[in-house]
């Protein structure tokens, strides 16, 4: 199956809402739609961890007689949905892709997964993940080849959505676990602000760097979830929750743009780096000013640095999983891979000096960005150095994510180029607070380019 | 037995340490004479939920060895601890004085007891605390008067300090937990800058809000236990650590403090307030200028905005814990207090507007704070409105410790007054990151009125 961003449709829950409304369709329908799918594909794909059937029929059920009294609980209401399995599922184990946490069942619901069951939203299962969203790849493959990675860490929920066996997964992003499997597998990829969703309840060992965000079939779908999260159970504790309205904004062609570079150009295939050139012509033609690096001084250093990005990142993820990590090991030996391990015994030699060193080129960063709002409207660069590798252990590099990762600044991937036959995401990035802003340009984006993935909005 | 600020003497554990350094004494020896003052007061102080002695012991001899070696592994090395039962010790239920939680046995050490005990600490025991840190009183008595409550939440750790129980227990602030139970057992307490030390591995309810500090006998063994923590676990994840070195920093006088009345002075008994007026004129004496609010209208906008600290404080707490407390009183329903019941209903009720709109405030009376750097040493105030009340269901109030607590600038009790033979802190507030700026100018205090809980840093 040749993957092509013009005609790559998947499900959209906004339309199945339309059609709920008009009684055209019901929440139960369109989940046994989705049942039908797994069964079918699933035994290729394996996006799956475990499934809660039975309770998302009943879930649907409910749903749609709410549907019926034209009585919604929210915009969510009757939407099937797969879950990161670093996020708690109560009556489930978060495993994370790990022996060590295999049996610890969850006793209530991450603060995204419990908004989205007051909301009507049916938890249909557990999507899979890479070993503590960082090691061992998940047992998945990519829809568009299944001989190929859908890339980590947030796989499962890539590959289910590319599946047509849901409309949105969740996903968490430390350093481009959302963005990256969405530019593979051919998604939506959307990364808010940094604390701007409640990402609690579930495995977090970097939570300075961690963010909740979705895979979806749809912009406007990941939108409307993401809105029903910030006003049911807010942003991270002490951060100002997702700004916007419940529906997608209307699309704003950007004046300006900057276009990033950072350490991945330098691993970029030379097919990818064409359609992004070939990309950027496009925009071009289209009335955005597209500015290089060299446009500023100010833009030359922001590059520069963001280049340079991989040399404090890790430094920041090994100081913050140092206690939990250790202490878990020192409990339960023997249940790790041998590249976590190498993972915690570099953390334990850390000395708060490098912490201390590593967080303040992280601020640095920031400032640098910072320094930018006004002067553009938002960056553009690949969201991958290519399509996705064959085989399962290539989950994908984090070149192009690490300084959006580290920022904290909005992010989208969008399923807008094709190669080998198979996805390659352009990653728009804003600046922090400013996910509605970004949101209009990815719309416009989506539309100018002709792609069915702007949703039910368009 | 009445209670005199120049004369009450605590375990000090730094002064154990140069016992043990000379052989005179040994941690085995010091932990048996902290189980002997238990045996004879825990039956009517009643400070702990629990003790973990064979484990103590066998940790006390190793410690024994390794300073029979003089080869401690850290300044804490055989130091007996107890541990705030909001926080997890592995092995023994987080209850946090609640039957929702009672059955819930840790898998791993809090990060502040990991770092602790890998430094050679003894966890000596779970001190007690009120229902969620909020509601229902601990069981505790206040060791200067059985008669009277302890104060809250940090309930048992304050009152195993001031019983000569343990020479310091783990605490943590939400709204004045550590202060305010610390002035009314006359014990240092130790409240550091919002995230500088690791406050991950437990109950944590409003995050935005909660610090972890000190309940202890003496200024250098909370400073000592404050660095080691710092440099072992480091800040929460995405703060800066507590800066400053090993040691209590030098005394230094204050050029200036502001005084500040916030809503308790309106709250305060006459005799409380007699001694805090006696208090600041021998600060004067001793040459540091007191401004009073009306001093600069800098000043008087900080006063103003901290005596109106309560109208938003709480909206920001009930925000912070909507999700998890919902989710668990769902789960187990029945096993609250009437009051959490109550907070709960409160919380579901709020709307994302209500939460904006106190954050702001928040905000707001931070910046205020922020612009008296440099135009003042610090804060000074009684730390609570008179001595622990009769009866243990009066835990105390708030009132003093809202600013301090929502604001996040480090804050320490200072046991200095007496009031009816029992005792009453004063209030010193800094700056965010401050924390030793502020311990020199605790030191000089203490110091300079003669105080024993300087410690063995005098």
């Amino acid at each position: 199956m040749s993957y092509d961003p013009r005609a790559a449709r998947y499900l959209c829950f906004g339309e199945a809402k339309r059609a709920f409304a008009e009684g055209r369709d019901t929440p139960r329908a369109l989940l046994e739609r989705c049942l039908d799918t797994i069964a079918r594909l699933e035994p290729t794909i394996r996006a799956f961890v475990s499934l809660d059937i039975a309770r998302a029929r009943a879930d649907a059920d409910a749903a749609a007689a709410r549907w019926r009294d034209a009585r919604p609980l929210s915009p969510v209401d009757g939407m099937p949905i797969g879950v990161k399995d670093c996020y708690d599922v109560a009556g489930f184990p978060t495993a994370v892709n790990s022996r060590m946490f295999q049996d610890d069942i969850a006793a209530i619901d991450a603060a995204h997964v419990d908004a989205l069951r007051r909301g009507g939203g049916i938890i249909l299962g557990k999507t899979t993940t890479t070993e503590l969203t960082m090691a061992l790849p998940a047992p998945t493959w990519n829809p568009w080849d299944t001989t190929r990675t859908p890339g980590g860490s947030s796989s499962g929920s890539a590959a289910a959505v590319a599946a047509g066996m849901i409309p949105l997964g969740t996903g968490s992003q430390v350093r481009g676990s959302i963005i990256r499997p969405a530019s593979i597998c051919g998604v939506v990829g959307m990364k808010p602000t940094y604390g701007a969703l409640n990402r609690n309840g579930g495995f977090d060992p970097s939570p300075s760097l961690n963010h909740l965000g979705f895979l979806a079939g749809t912009l406007s779908d990941a939108w409307e979830v993401a809105h029903h999260i910030a006003v049911t159970v807010g942003g991270d504790p002490g951060f100002p929750a997702l700004e916007g309205g419940p529906d997608l904004p209307p699309a704003l062609r950007p004046a300006r743009l900057a276009r990033q570079y950072t350490y991945g150009w330098s691993q970029t295939d030379d097919a990818s780096k064409r359609a992004f050139e070939d990309f950027l012509e496009r925009l071009a033609a289209a009335g955005v000013e597209v500015l290089e690096p060299g446009a500023s001084a100010t833009l030359q250093a922001y590059e520069d640095a963001t280049a340079r990005t991989s040399e404090f990142f890790f430094d920041v993820m090994l100081w913050e999983f140092r206690w939990p990590l250790r202490a878990w090991r020192d409990l339960r030996p023997g249940t790790l891979s041998v590249a976590i391990e190498g993972f915690i015994d570099k953390a334990v030699q850390m000395t708060p000096e490098q912490h201390r060193c590593a967080a303040a080129r992280r601020e640095e960063l920031r400032a640098r960005h910072r320094a930018l709002a006004g002067k553009v409207d938002g960056f553009v660069t690949l969201a991958h150095i290519g399509p996705g590798q064959k085989g399962q252990p290539a989950v994908g590099t984090p070149w192009y994510n690490d300084a959006s990762s580290a920022i904290g600044a909005p992010t989208f991937n969008l399923p807008l180029l094709a190669i080998e036959d198979v996805p390659l995401g352009v990653q728009i990035m804003g600046f922090e607070g400013g996910d509605a802003a970004l949101a209009s340009l990815a719309r416009w984006m989506l539309e100018r380019f002709g792609s069915p993935a702007v949703g039910a909005a368009a």
